[in-house]
Formats: structure tokens, C-alpha cells, sequence
């Protein structure tokens, strides 16, 4: 078997071309083909991966005192439409089951969109004093939207498979306000394991999750330079506690609707760690979540084969005794060099080639997938080799993946400048703000395409070195009054 | 907080209130409540529970080079509707998304019963050559099935919410028979870790799946003395490949359709853990599955709290350095005896009780929720002792499970005292037959309630003892010809 070595280019204009081609060449979700729109197939290699994303967030959640659970796909149409607003919000995005063997259901059921209202439904079971608070659930499920717009792989699906889904619940605001800390702080760290860099924003009234009191969003770039939500976090007040009775006692044996809190990522976090872990030649996996660390070719005449795969054995052994995740590409129908193409384009960390040459001096040549670079080490420092390269790999991807992403967040005092930089370069534009909604949405509203993120947080403001300068941007960009703090605007997927 | 102590009796007969009972109680699974019929959610304990059994099915899988996949939920009618024996199987039984947003779909879309059809279009644009084969996918998802019967929580839902399907693909029929023996010795390895009692039979081609050749099924008995299937290995054999064209290239360069093998174990496997491990205190978790192995409850005197608090902390260290799953039940507002009586409920194995003469002594009082029994133990034998009863327990569990099955599944020679036996004391009762399934069907059927199971396979004629009295029963129950093999019949769930 020969492979054909073609490469698309993941230059900005190209991406999602390329996009497209990367996931279906390093066999990782199968999209286009499945007959029904917007729906595709996590293939194994892909699914290796998502597996590994999902446990870090579940780590990082269980730490935290959140206790997974798993609540029913489907949510009868009185539950759903329960809270009006949020009804409003997503009724032009819901899948609804209306049949069942041959007959027609009494009640219409909606494949969930989200799970605020079958989880407040439960909870006003589960919960009834302040002494349970506060409580977080979360689950990881497939969730169902009629996206009318065009659709794309893993960033916006009809089946989003990969929706971690957080629900608190809490005494008073107060305490709703701390989980709202918490959450952030929990996608920082989540994002930051992976190398994902991003801005986090309060977003625009107009713009917050149906129901919520406010959102809180994280936001990435991709090579085309438009901005992509990768998180949320809503504190939800009592708007669901109130529609669905979720009354508890208090400290003070008052009775009070409970407080909330939900938070959510998607697959989109798998599409960002492909969008910027990657070059012409295709992926480069964080080792964290890389499903092998390590992939071993022997390179071989077929007179000395058996030492050399003897001794690719050995190698494996070892690293594998010192829990690393290796691959032995022993296949016979492929060249070497076949091998190495491929293995790159799946972004597989460290390469091991192993010829008759090492096997004579007990060596073995390591190639490293991020700077394309092999060197040869003795058997005897092999894993303490790998591991220190796998760390400065882990180091590596971060850092180049921040210096992109920061190369295209701007500053900005004027805005009809900010608008020239997105429309020619793309990117975030940052703008000093007066803190009134309104005159950001008057302003934007002679734009096309572009959006208000939302109000910077400080975390992004000091990460991008700007925390201090409202003193140097002192007028609001929007209308001239004196600016408070500081607003981003992007094109957005 | 006090806790009520009522205990229902898991006897036979309140079986299915029991069940209900401790589900609820041990808070595993909120049933009945939820406002759609047959779906309910897996708690936080429950989804612990899950967590793990799932975990050991999947490291079986792979271990024998199962690749783990997800596939979407929705398949369009056209495709579901392609093989016409499986669509007859499954057509009454099918939830149907008919609308979308504020319109009607274009096309009926089913929430797969099961996926056999959506990854043979799949395999058809993925699989082109037997150099590829074998093939084997599995995933672990929702199904849907709109059971008309009375539904039961985790036995007969609406939303199965922890079906492992895996699917394989063949060259020829010879290696799919191949497969099936490998599925087989998968799932006996499976229930054999879970302490899960089978009996493994040849289904009566009127009760295979729809589609296959033949189905293998592993069923089980409840305390009701009924029969659960747990398990199915199905022969597809060309049926799916011929209608979806999964055509290969074989070794001779011919071209033909492939070979398919699918098996299936949903959350009954879960009912069954509880119906076997407990008694009337509630649960006795396998150690392997428990979400907690070992929980320490200090008793204490305010004015020794810290001490023994302290000493609390130091053993639950010690335990988690080893590896062991430790909670430390710290709770002011519940009694001792209410902490003995909720762990109890929920099956953790392992009791360590410290109070202020364990604290002098440098001991541990350990008790063993299988056995109700206490020991003391010092603190340097602490890991050594807690290490040995947890594997004694495993071992506990599992012959204690199968000895309670064993007594319920008996030989005979007569049709009519089988049937009185099934009649008055359930379980299963074994027969000798003469291979025509006819003869079977013909007798059975003036008898209500009661199905055949199928076929005896050899391992679970040698589990019973009974593979070599074929020459002692040497007439068919059902027709009196010559006998060659045995038939089981027993009331299924």
C-alpha cells in the first residue's frame, strides 16, 4: 500500500478547507458523509482523543465537589416551555419526537438542547434545605440544535457529542457569585492543560444565554482569524428555581426559590486544540491527550528484521513500564517514510526510528513532531529523554499557540480603526468603554459582521498587560464619554 | 438530620418493590419520577457504579483490539428502513423526530433502537479490502426502544442509557464465527468480574435479533425467579453488508459483501449487580465496582473530636496511598449508627470504625458489610487486612451469587415437571431435546408465561455438570425422539 502525501495549506483564507481535510486524513470525526445533515462519526483515533479532553475536565470538575449524573435526552414539551424566555431562546433550535412505533405521542418530547429544565425539574425534588448547598452536578451528553445556519464540523453541529454540562445550585447570590469565580477559574485551567488560548468576556446583555442573569464567555481565534465561543459560564439567578418551585429553607428557616449557576463546553474545544496545534503538515497533539505519545518505526533490511523489531520490543517495553502511551508500526505493506507521514499528520509527539544502526549502537534516533527535529540518544537515557521532551513539547505548543493568538488581539483607541484592522486582518479588537451597552450596540449596528464579545475580565486584561492602561484610554470608543473599562468586538463564527 | 430505618425484605415475591426500594434509597437511579415514561437518572452514587462497569467492558474490548467510536443518535428513515427483517423487528418500537425548529423535517428521523444499520452505510464508505479485517467498533451510547409493556427501571426503559454495542466486520463466515467465540468469552469474563451468574443459550431462531443468523444470549435469574436477558452475540452475516454493499476485496482478489458479528450488554447488567449483591440491609457492592471500597466512621465525644478526627485522617491517607477508594464520613448532623446504617444501604464492603479506644490502642475496628462482622485489626496491618477482605469479599459475592443461581436451574426429564417446577418455584429448567426447535414451539405454546431460552451452550453445560449426562436423558423432553443436546425454558422478564 502507498499513501499519496498531498498537503493542504492551513493558511487563514484555506482553513476550513483544510480543517475539513485534517480531521478526515488523521481519521478523526467523519463528517459529510453521514446522511443527515450536521451530523458526523468520531472514528477512533478522534475518539481517543475526545476521551482524553473529557477526562481532564472531569478531573478538574470531581476535584471541585461536582458529582456526575446523567438525566434522560428527552424533555416533554410542558417542561421545556416552562420559562418563557428561554423557550423564546431556543424554540427555533429543537428537535421534537412526535411519533413513537405507530402512533403519535400525547406530549411532544424535545431532544435537549441544554438541561436546565429537566435538571431544575429534579432538583426541585432533590433539594430542600440550604444544608445540601451547595450542589453541582454535571453530565456529558449529546445535545440537539437545528442550526439554520451553514453547518461545520465540530463547530457548529446539529449533534453536539461532546457538551459537558454543569449545573450548581445555591443558597443566595452570594453564592452563586463565588461558583461563577470557581467555574471561570475551572476553564482556565481546562484550557490552559490544552494549550487553548482565549479571552474571556462578559457578554452583551442581547447576547447572554436565554434565562440567564448574565454570561460569561471564553472565546478563541481560528487561522481565519474569527472569533470562537469555546466556553460559557451563566449565573442563572433565580429563574429557573422560580418556574420550577426549587424552594429551599434557609439558614434563617425562611423559605426561598434556590439559586443557579450552569456552564458549558462543546467539541469546539477539540476543533481549537486542531486549529492551533497544528501546521502544513498537519497535527501537533498536546502529549497530554495525544492518544500515542510515542509511535516506533523500524527502519530495516529484510536480512537483520528480527533484531531490529527485537529491539524496537525492548524500547516499547520500557516506555510503556513508565506509563507512556507507544505505538509499534510494524506494518509490512507501508515504507518508512510512508510511516513518518502519516504519524506526523496524526501529530503523534515523539517519533522513535530504529535501523540496524541503532540496534549496533545502542541508540535510537528521536524525532520531535513540533520543531521537526531528530536527535540520537543512548538506550540508557531513553526515558528520561522522552519525558523531558514530551514536557518541553507540552511547553511548546502553549506558548507558540498564546504568541498567535496574542499577535492578533489589538488595542485600540479609535474605533473606525479597530473596524479597518478586523476587516483587513481579522482578529480582536480591543475598545476603552464607557460601561452603557447601549452605545456599543448603536455603533456596531452600522457594521456588518462584526460583534461585541463583551466587557474584558480582568484575568484577560492583565494576560494581555492592559489592566493599567485605562488611564492612557480614557474616552470611550463608542461615544466619547469617559471610559470605565474595556470592550472587545470580532467577527464571529 | 435523623435517618428512618425501614428496610424493605428482598424476597421473591416483593422482588420488583424491593428493587424500587433501593434503587431510590441507595440513591442510585431517581425512577417513576421523571416526567417521561421509562426514562430516569442515574444519580451521582448510581452513575459511580456505572462508571466503573463500564470501564471494565471497555478494557476488555480493547484488550482484544475493539476500537471505541461514537456514531450519531439520528438515523434517517431510508436508511433504517433499508433491511426489511430488521425494520419488521424494530418498527413498533422506534421514537420518530418528525420537526424540526418551526417545521417539519424532510425526512422521518428514528433515535436509534440500535445502530446496526447507521454503521454498515458507514462501513460501506470506510471498509474496501480484507487486508483491513478483521474489523471491531463498539461505542457506548443511549438507545431508544418504546417498550409497550410495563416498563421497569433499568430492565425494560424507554431510553437505555448504557448500551456498549460492538460491531465487527469479516472476511468470511469462518472468521465471524471466530468472533463470536471471542464475544462470548468477553462477556463470561465480564459477568465472571462482576459476580454476575449466566447461563448461555442458543436462541430459537423465532427469538433471534432481527437480521441475524443466529443469537447468542446470556440470561440470568432475578430473586423472582424469572429470567433477565443480560447479553446478546449476534451472527449478522451478510444480511447488512448485502443491503448497505459493504463490498471487499478478499485475499483471492474477488469481490464480495463482508461478514458482520454485533453483541450488545445494556444497564440490566447493573440490575443485576443489585439483585444478586444485597440482602435485606441493602446493598453488597463488588469491591471492584464500589464507588467507595472502605468509608471510616469516627465516633467520638466532643472533648476527644480532634484526636480522633485526626487519627481518622492519617488511616484514610494511608488506605488512598495504596490505591484504595476512601470516603471519611466527617458529618455532624448524623449519628454513628445513622452513618452504619446509610453505608450499609449503599453496599460500601469495607466499615472502618474509630473511636477514642482505637485512638489509644493504635487499632481499627474494620467490619465487613458482606458478613456483618467486626474485627480489630492494629494499624500496622491496616492495608494488608483491608487489601485481604476486600478480595474476600469479591470472592464472597460472586460464589454466594452463583450458589443462589445454581439452585434455581434444574434438569429434567419431563416436560410436565418442568413446568410445575417453573410454575411453583421459577428459575430455569433443562431439557433434554432433539435439536428440532418445532417441537418445541409446538409444546410450549399451550403453555402461558413460559419462553424457551435456547439451546444450552457447552460452557454452561460444564458449569452445571451436565455436559456428559446426554446419554442418562436420552429422549426429548418436548417429542420423545433421541435427544442430542438440552433446551432451557423458564418465565422471562
Amino acid at each position: 500500500m502507498s499513501i499519496s502525501k498531498q498537503y493542504l495549506q492551513k493558511s487563514g483564507k484555506n482553513f476550513s478547507e483544510w480543517f475539513d481535510w485534517i480531521i478526515s486524513e488523521a481519521e478523526i470525526y467523519d463528517y459529510g458523509r453521514y446522511p443527515v445533515k450536521g451530523m458526523g462519526v468520531w472514528l477512533p483515533y478522534g475518539f481517543q482523543i475526545r476521551r482524553r479532553v473529557i477526562e481532564i475536565i472531569r478531573n478538574l470538575l470531581d476535584e471541585k465537589g461536582h458529582e456526575e449524573i446523567l438525566l434522560p435526552l428527552l424533555i416533554p414539551d410542558f417542561l421545556f416551555k416552562k420559562e418563557s424566555e428561554h423557550v423564546r431562546g431556543f424554540e427555533g433550535e429543537v428537535f421534537w419526537v412526535t411519533r413513537a412505533g405507530l402512533e403519535d405521542v400525547d406530549v411532544k418530547l424535545a431532544l435537549r438542547p441544554t438541561s436546565e429544565t429537566a435538571i431544575s425539574y429534579m432538583e426541585s425534588l432533590w433539594i430542600k434545605s440550604y444544608r445540601q448547598l451547595p450542589k453541582k452536578y454535571y453530565q456529558v451528553v449529546s445535545v440537539f440544535r437545528y442550526e439554520t445556519k451553514m453547518t461545520k464540523p465540530m463547530t457548529r453541529v446539529r449533534e453536539i457529542t461532546t457538551f459537558k454540562e454543569a449545573h450548581t445550585v445555591h443558597e443566595d447570590f452570594e453564592d452563586s457569585e463565588r461558583q461563577i469565580i470557581e467555574a471561570v477559574e475551572i476553564y482556565k485551567q481546562f484550557f490552559d492543560s490544552l494549550g487553548i488560548p482565549y479571552i474571556i468576556s462578559r457578554r452583551p446583555q442581547w447576547d447572554k444565554f436565554a434565562g440567564a442573569l448574565y454570561t460569561i464567555a471564553f472565546d478563541t481565534l481560528f487561522p481565519d482569524k474569527k472569533a470562537v465561543q469555546i466556553g460559557t459560564v451563566h449565573n442563572l439567578g433565580q429563574t429557573f428555581t422560580s418556574v420550577f418551585d426549587v424552594k429551599i429553607q434557609k439558614r434563617d428557616e425562611s423559605i426561598d426559590y434556590a439559586w443557579q449557576t450552569s456552564y458549558g463546553i462543546s467539541e469546539r474545544v477539540i476543533a481549537s486544540i486542531i486549529a492551533f496545534h497544528s501546521d502544513d503538515k498537519g497535527l501537533v497533539l498536546p502529549p497530554n491527550i495525544a492518544p500515542y505519545q510515542v509511535v516506533i518505526v523500524p527502519i530495516y533490511h529484510q536480512d537483520v528484521k528480527e533484531k531490529v523489531i527485537e529491539y524496537c520490543s525492548k524500547v516499547a517495553k520500557v516506555l510503556r513500564e513508565h506509563g507512556l502511551r507507544v505505538f509499534e508500526d510494524y506494518r509490512d505493506d507501508l515504507r518508512p517514510v510512508d510511516k513518518f507521514f502519516k504519524w506526523e499528520l496524526k501529530g503523534v509527539p515523539i517519533r522513535i526510528e530504529i535501523g540496524f544502526r541503532e540496534v549496533s549502537n545502542g541508540t535510537v534516533t528521536i524525532f520531535r513532531r513540533d520543531v521537526m527535529r531528530k536527535e540520537v540518544v543512548f538506550l540508557n537515557q531513553l526515558v528520561e529523554k522522552v519525558t523531558e521532551l514530551l514536557n518541553e513539547i507540552l511547553q511548546n505548543v502553549k506558548s507558540r499557540a498564546w504568541k498567535e493568538f496574542l499577535s492578533s488581539v489589538k488595542l485600540f483607541n479609535n474605533f473606525n480603526e479597530a473596524i479597518n484592522f478586523i476587516n483587513e486582518e481579522g482578529g480582536i479588537a480591543i475598545l476603552p468603554w464607557c460601561g452603557d451597552e447601549k452605545c456599543v450596540r448603536n455603533k456596531l449596528e452600522g457594521v456588518e459582521g462584526i460583534s461585541a464579545l463583551g466587557e474584558i475580565l480582568i484575568d484577560s486584561l492583565n494576560k494581555l498587560g492592559i489592566s493599567e492602561k485605562i488611564s492612557e484610554y480614557s474616552s470611550c470608543a463608542f461615544c466619547n464619554r469617559k471610559a470605565k473599562t474595556f470592550m472587545s468586538i470580532a467577527k464571529k463564527y
